[in-house]
């Protein structure tokens, strides 16, 4: 893989000249890829709020590029108004989506530079904000490549792998999380076969996971979220890899509704399951998953289909966006410093360290 | 309950003046109501083979029908012509769909009525299995009802239930099977709530459980079939019925795919797994669930929302209409004959004694 020819999508660019983030707007995939222009704050709130861009790496990156988007024409004659306005911009961004951690991450990391520059000139820690927001961007190409090279050695020659949702390019700023596992086990010829959810209500499997896997020339089956059981009893899955939307401080895994019923599945198998998170997404100060709150999302995305009606209406839904797979159920955790398969309280702190 | 004001949809007419069979086109529901009628074996092949009518009790009542439509206008002058041809209309009307076993045995049980009158002139035979393809239909009505009764003493005040695919009036003659325990716990003024598995790929729980439901004002909720794990991880159901296409003599039970997830599910959190099941689907020359042919069904149906598409064309799909739950780990078969709870191949085969 050259860096020339990356081998998955780029769903964020920044602009520099403009102050422009571009990104490909992930409702209208895999049908058409449109790149939608953002300019201010309040649509970067609506494209995360929308799921116009998803993916918890993906929207850290975006509410970075969305905060510096807020503070950028904000006036530079006094420092504590300045601090004040950006801290109600930081907070309004992170109302966008309650469960992943990257996002409330990517502002607070803002927020600390803010305040560590707090004795230049307003205009400098400007230029700075903007500065970390781009190295957010870049980290997280490097640290997803690192994920996949570090998690691709997990794969045996010729396994058959289970995914979840989307953790693609697409969901990061390139290669993505579970994906970039996927990709570079691909790459090293270990001759893979995806077996990829479709990942209801909002069919993320279907629509990008597919996308992506088509676009690298990976071999893959889309199945039914409730066929995965079905094909563990077969025995025709190897190994389950999911991304993460927020890790606690003792394991416990929050990411797209449907991944603890295929962790417990996987388990009923004997099946390894692994998280593959980057450690923007792994949260110490949120004890287990218990504390995680979990984002309801509107009912329509269950009883429709774009514009048609599938239940009737006044239909009762309950449509919680993630669930949380306790640290019991996990095989292990794929971060940029290695994988991390026990005792994870402590191992996982340790990567701080 | 009056028998003037079934609760219930009736999904299946026969009228005696014109022969003909209507149905309710489900695949029109919840938006349109849409009666079919239907004056041909072709015509009914179709509509089995498309799921226009669907639910193994209402298929195996279709074929009835279907079979004498076939065979009504047949020459009557040579008894072996005759029976050769309606073997062979009975062979064509068991090629519609595979799993369920309700439609074979139907048809088989006409089959049976030809050789049992084969001294009678063939005009009378045709009577003869007319009579019985009605009472393969009343015997439906009574026997969900049965099912309803018995199995709702399983039912505590306050339980919560989830439920998969569609196993209500529309999948029977009336009542249903698994929905017939809900709709007499209900009754039983049990104060139930239901947890409807919405089903992909083909939502028959979103479109069709919910809309009777509605109708039978049972309080419910829909979700999507990633979600149950979540619920039974969160406390909030306290048993789990389904239906079936086919049991195998050892328990071993064939039903909509999905259904296996749910039972090891169920499992995994001590939550009793009952499946109601008419003694017509209980297939005792089919001794395990190895044994049962798995049909596998378009791939338009994953990749594809009505004329949408959802999948990027030529994705590769997995899509088995139904799985195989094991034995182990089911708590129960509720029949109209008792509810079996142990020792399943003997006790399943001592119904039928």
């Amino acid at each position: 893989m050259s860096d020339n020819q990356p081998l998955t999508v780029k769903s964020i660019e920044w602009n520099d000249e403009q102050s422009i983030l571009r990104i490909i707007d992930q409702t209208f995939l895999p049908g058409r890829t449109v790149y939608s222009d953002i300019k201010d704050t309040g649509r970067v709130w609506e494209a995360i709020k929308k799921l116009r861009v998803r993916g918890a790496p993906a929207i850290g990156i975006s509410a970075a590029y969305g905060f510096y988007l807020g503070i950028k024409d904000l006036p530079e004659d006094n420092f504590l108004s300045f601090k004040v306005e950006a801290e109600r911009i930081g907070d309004y961004l992170k109302s966008s989506r309650p469960t992943a951690v990257n996002l409330g991450w990517a502002v607070d990391r803002l927020l600390q530079t803010i305040n560590a520059y707090k004795e230049k000139p307003v205009g400098e820690i400007k230029k700075r904000v903007l500065q970390i927001a781009k190295t957010i961007h870049s980290d997280d190409r490097r640290i997803c490549k690192a994920i996949g090279e570090l998690g691709a050695e997990l794969v045996k020659k010729g396994d058959q792998i289970i995914t979840h949702c989307n953790t693609g390019g697409l969901a990061t700023a390139e290669y993505g999380t579970a994906l970039s596992v996927i990709y570079h086990a691909h790459i090293a010829g270990k001759d893979i076969h995806v077996w990829v959810d479709e990942t209801r209500p909002l069919l993320q499997g279907a629509r990008l996971t597919t996308y992506e896997l088509s676009q690298a020339e990976v071999p893959f089956t889309l199945i039914t979220d409730s066929m995965a059981g079905m094909v563990m009893q077969q025995e025709k899955a190897d190994m389950v890899i999911v991304g993460t939307d927020r890790v606690a401080a003792n394991g416990d895994t929050a990411n797209k509704i449907g991944t603890y019923s295929l962790a417990v599945l996987a388990n009923a198998h004997n099946i390894p399951f692994y998280v593959a998170a980057p450690l923007s997404s792994i949260d110490l100060s949120t004890k287990s998953g218990k504390e995680i709150p979990i984002e309801e999302r509107d009912s329509d995305e269950v009883t429709h289909w774009e514009s048609h009606q599938i239940a009737p209406k006044k239909t009762t839904v309950y449509n919680p966006a993630f669930d949380v797979t306790p640290a019991s159920l996990i095989s292990g955790f794929i971060t940029e410093k290695g994988i991390v398969t026990e005792n994870f309280e402590e191992n996982l702190k340790a990567l701080f360290e």
